[in-house]
Order: C-alpha cells, then structure tokens, then sequence
C-alpha cells in the first residue's frame, strides 16, 4: 500500500471519532510557537497543546524567515495571538552542513545555480535562538506582542529550557 | 500563571514518561508534510504519524514559499525524504482578507511601509492548492523527489480528501 493510501486510511479512522467541527479558528491561549520541522519534534504533545489553543509555524531549523514574519503577522493582526515561542533543539541537521556546501552540491546535481537560496544552517544553537527572537522583536509589525521567548528543546530527554 | 510558566509545567510532567531518546533525525517514512498553522489542524493525530516518522512544516496557508522549498530541499537532500504532501483546509483565514488590505492596514497602525510582504491571502481554495503542488515540482531542486500530493483537510468533518 503505498504512503498516500495509509495516511487517508488512517484518517478515515480517526476521523469517525471526530468531535471538533465546532472549533473556532481564533487561538484560544492566544499563542503562536515557532519550531523545527525535525521528525523528534512534536509540538503539541511537548507543550500539552490542544487542538484550537495555538498556532504552529515549523520549518527547517525554527527560524524566523520573512516567511515566518508573514505568518506572525496574520497570527498577531488578524487572530490575535499575542504570545510567541520560538523553540530551536539539540542535535538539529542545521548544525550539520554549511550553505555553502549545499549550495555546490545542488548546482553539480542539477546544473541548477542555488548560490542565492540561504538555508540558514548555524553552529551556535544558543546565539541562533537569540537570533531568531530578535528577528521578531524587531519587526516594525510585531511591536506590540506582549511576549517573545526563546526555548531549546533537549531530544535527548524530552524536556524545554528556557534562553531568552 | 504566565502562558509560559504554563506550557513549561505541562512539558515537565510530558517529560516525565519521555522514552523517545535514541530516535533517530530521519524521518523513517521518508515523509514530509506542508499544511497550513491553523489551531485546529493536529497535522501529527489527522494523519496518525508517530514521532520520527515525518518531517511537518507548517505556515499561514501551507503556502509553498521560498522558505518551505528551502525547507523540502533539506528534508529530500540532506535528510532522504521522497513523498510530499501538502495539506490545505477548509474555512481558511487566508480567504478571508485580501493582500492589499493587510498591507494598508499596517501602514495605517504602524507608519512602515508593508507593500512588499506578501501575504499569500487566497480565495479558490482547490487552486491554491494546486499551485502549491506545482511550485514544488517545477523547482529545479526536488525534481527527483518520488512524490508530490496535494489534500483538503476538511474542519468541518476531520477528513482529508484528495485533489492532486
């Protein structure tokens, strides 16, 4: 069976148990958290989040891209979160490669050039969060959130510290 | 009890039963979901993955920006993904405004000038999702990549439907 088909199996199974239609699409805990798309990575069961408490923003990294910023926005200007997490983790990939290595080994594999795609792979896990807080902090269009924190996530032993 | 003394509180106690340690950075389905930050999306429950099985990325919209192919090229390349899905929904807040609106508003509230953040509002949602699809096979970069599906997720009910 190929992925496509066990994933819709396995909603169609879940779903006969649905009970949220009612739901409203406004954050109840008026939250936004920022993180990694790694695969050890799940954001709801780390927080104890329910399904219409939060938005969740993930990428490669957690990091605060123009793209994030745009969501943050939305989130922020039109359903009114007003508290931000962001949470970089130990043992990210990101920690792992440099653009630049990317970017050569995507130009000789597809002829392609990939000099102007930043990937935005760090080696300090700390300094990057802070990083990635400021990059909020000093959006011209984020200047009235009510908070903005920095947390690392240990994969090691499930548990979040704080950094910023 | 602030909102982050909260989530901490409940991520200690999570962390207690923690036993994921040793699971591995590859996502052992060779997975990666794109869908939109929506609070009533649980992409990880509607789908039934596990943790280490599926890298998840998630934005106002499940829009395939600049960032979410910089993110599916470290998923395929570095990190040996094959199938993509993205996932858009049903009552989407990205049909409920236009660009141009949010744009003059945050000049209006913060004097900066928002005319070149793009927002990605939409209104023909089976549309939308078909250009995200098409972004990613047309990018030069994931031409190999096994896969790409494009799927509804449907609030209303809990179910997925498929379009592309």
């Amino acid at each position: 069976m190929s992925t496509l088909s066990q994933l819709l199996d396995a909603n169609t199974r879940n779903a006969e148990s649905f009970d949220l239609g009612r739901l409203s699409h406004v954050p109840a805990r008026k939250l936004a958290v920022v993180a990694c798309m790694d695969t050890r990575l799940n954001v709801e069961e780390m927080l104890a989040l329910r399904p219409g408490e939060a938005h969740i923003i993930r990428n490669a990294g957690g990091i605060v891209t123009d793209d994030v910023l745009r969501s943050l926005i939305i989130s922020h200007k039109l359903l009114g979160t007003q508290e931000f997490v962001v949470i970089n983790h130990t043992q990210c990939g990101m920690t792992t490669f440099r653009d630049e290595e990317l970017q050569a080994r995507l130009h000789e594999e597809t002829g392609a050039d990939a000099s102007d795609v930043r990937f935005h792979a760090f080696s300090d896990l700390e300094g990057n969060l802070r990083a990635q807080v400021e990059r909020i902090k000093t959006s011209p269009f984020l200047k009235d959130v009510a908070s903005v924190h920095g947390l690392v996530y240990q994969v090691e032993d499930g548990r979040l510290r704080t950094v910023v």
